[in-house]
C-alpha cells in the first residue's frame, strides 16, 4: 500500500508554529521521520491558521524537497494555493483534493493534468457528505465520467470514499470497505482508491486500535493509499504483515525488518 | 466472532502431561482462563500422545464441564474418541471435523444430528488438500449436497476452508479470504465458516502479528468463527474493534471493556 504521512499539516499545533516562524529545519526533520518509518509520500497542508497559504504551502513544498525526494501531496481547500504549491515543486506530486462538484472538478483535472499530478477526488458533493454505499458510487462515477472528459489518466485517479468517525457513523464502516472495492469495478483500468484514515478515529478512544484494525481490512478489501500517521510503528506493522498476507510484498522470516529496508532504498 | 480456544490441545506439552497424569486442576485452569479472555467455546483435542483417546477425550469433557459450561469442541481424527466425548458431554457441542469423504460425512453428519452437535467440515478429501479457490468451493458444494441428503440443518455447518502457513502457501491467502465470503453464496440459508487461526503462522516468525492480521482481514470477509490463542490479548483486542468497526457490536468509548465484561457475563 502507498503510504503518504500526514504529520506535516498546520492542524497540528507545533506544525502551524514552525510554518509560522519559516523553522526549515522542524519541517525537514519531519520528512525524514516520516519516511525512515515507512511513508512513501508526505502530505503538506498548512493548516487553517496560516495566514497566507498560497506562500506558506509553496514554501512547504521548497523546504521538504530541499531535503527529500518523495512525492509530496498538496494538501488544502484553497486552489491558488494549490497552484502556487505545484509552479514550485519539483518532485512527483499530488492535488488532494478535488469534491465531485462540476466547478471544482473543471479545475483541478486541468491543473492535475499540465502538472501531471495525481490528483485525489472525495466523493462528496455541495449535497454533502454521502451517507450510503449507493451515493458514494453515484459521485464515483460522476467523478470518473468527468475524469474521461478531460482526458485525465485514470491511473492517476485516486478515489477517496470519505471514511467516517466510527462515533459519528459506525454503520457506514462496513460499506466503505465494500465500495473500496466496488470502485474497481466501475471503470476499465480501474482507478485508484486512497483514505484518510485517522478520521475513522476523530475523538474516540483506543484511536491506534481502530486505525489500524480498519486500515487492515481496509488493505484486504483492495485500498491502494492511504494517508495516515507513519510514526505509530504498530500501524506499519500491521500494514507490513497485510502486504505479505496478501502476498504484495515476499514473504521471508524477516519480512517486517526486510520490508523496512527495501522501502528505504527506494 | 465466535472464539473457540485452542489450548486445550495435547500438542502442547504441558497439557499432554496433564492428560496423561489426570491433573482436573491443570485442565480446568486453563478452561477458566480461556473464557475469562474471552472465549466463547473450548477445543479439546488429546493429542497424538494419548494411548487411549477414547478415554482421554471423554476424561477431558467431563473435567472441564465440571468447571464451566461453555461448549466444547471435540477434536480428534478418532470417530471413536468423539462419540465417546460426545456420549458423556452435557454442554452444547461440535465435532472437530469431517473432511468431504463420503466415507466420513456419512459418520459425522449422522453422529452430529444424534446429539445435537455442531460440525465442522473441511474442505479436504483424500485427493489432499486444495491449492486453489475453485477446488475449495467445489469441495464446500460437494459437502453442502452431503448435508443436505442427511437433513442436517445448516445452520449447524462450519466450512473451514483449510488456512495454510504464510511460509509454504502464501499465495493462497487471499483465496482463502475470497471463499470465506464465496461459501455463504451456495446455499441460503448460509453456511458459517470458520478456521484454524494459528496454521497460518506455523513455523513463521512474527507469528501473533501474522494471526491476527489475517484474521482482522478474514473478519472483514465475513468470517463466522475461529479457534485460536485467547490468551493473546493483543489478538483478541484486534478482534473486538474488528466487531465494533463491522459494526456487530456498539461502540462507546470503553468498547474493549464493555466489550470483554458483556463476555463474561454470558
Amino acid at each position: 500500500m502507498f503510504i503518504i504521512g500526514e504529520l506535516i499539516n498546520g492542524m497540528y499545533k507545533s506544525v502551524a508554529q514552525a510554518i509560522q516562524a519559516k523553522d526549515a529545519a522542524f519541517i525537514k526533520k519531519l520528512a525524514h521521520d516520516q519516511l525512515a518509518a515507512g511513508a512513501d509520500a508526505l502530505d503538506l497542508n498548512t493548516g487553517p491558521a496560516s495566514k497566507d497559504q498560497v506562500s506558506d504551502l509553496a514554501w512547504l513544498v521548497q523546504t521538504v524537497q530541499a531535503a527529500v525526494s518523495a512525492p509530496l501531496c498538496l494538501d488544502s481547500t484553497k486552489s491558488a494555493a494549490i497552484e502556487a504549491g505545484l509552479k514550485v515543486c519539483q518532485n512527483p506530486s499530488f492535488i488532494n483534493s478535488t469534491t465531485a462538484d462540476d466547478e471544482k472538478m473543471d479545475l483541478y483535472f486541468p491543473m492535475a493534468k499540465q502538472f501531471h499530478a495525481g490528483l485525489i477526488a472525495l466523493t462528496i458533493d455541495k449535497k454533502g457528505i454521502p451517507q450510503d454505499k449507493d451515493r458514494r458510487l453515484e459521485l464515483a462515477a460522476y467523478i470518473l465520467d468527468a475524469a474521461s472528459r478531460h482526458a485525465f489518466p485514470i491511473q492517476d485517479l485516486y478515489l477517496d470514499p470519505i471514511l467516517m468517525p466510527i462515533n459519528v457513523a459506525q454503520n457506514q464502516l462496513f460499506a466503505i470497505l465494500e465500495v473500496i472495492k466496488d470502485f474497481k469495478m466501475l471503470v476499465s483500468p480501474a482507478p485508484k482508491t486512497v483514505l484518510g484514515l485517522s478520521n475513522i478515529s476523530q475523538g474516540s478512544s483506543d484511536r491506534h486500535l481502530v486505525n489500524r484494525t480498519f486500515c487492515v481490512m481496509a488493505q484486504a478489501y483492495g485500498l491502494d493509499a492511504a494517508i495516515l500517521d507513519p510514526l505509530d510503528a504498530a500501524l506499519m506493522e500491521a500494514l507490513i504483515a497485510g502486504e505479505v498476507v496478501l502476498n504484495k510484498a515476499i514473504y521471508c522470516d524477516s519480512f517486517v525488518t526486510a520490508y523496512k529496508k527495501s522501502k528505504r532504498s527506494c
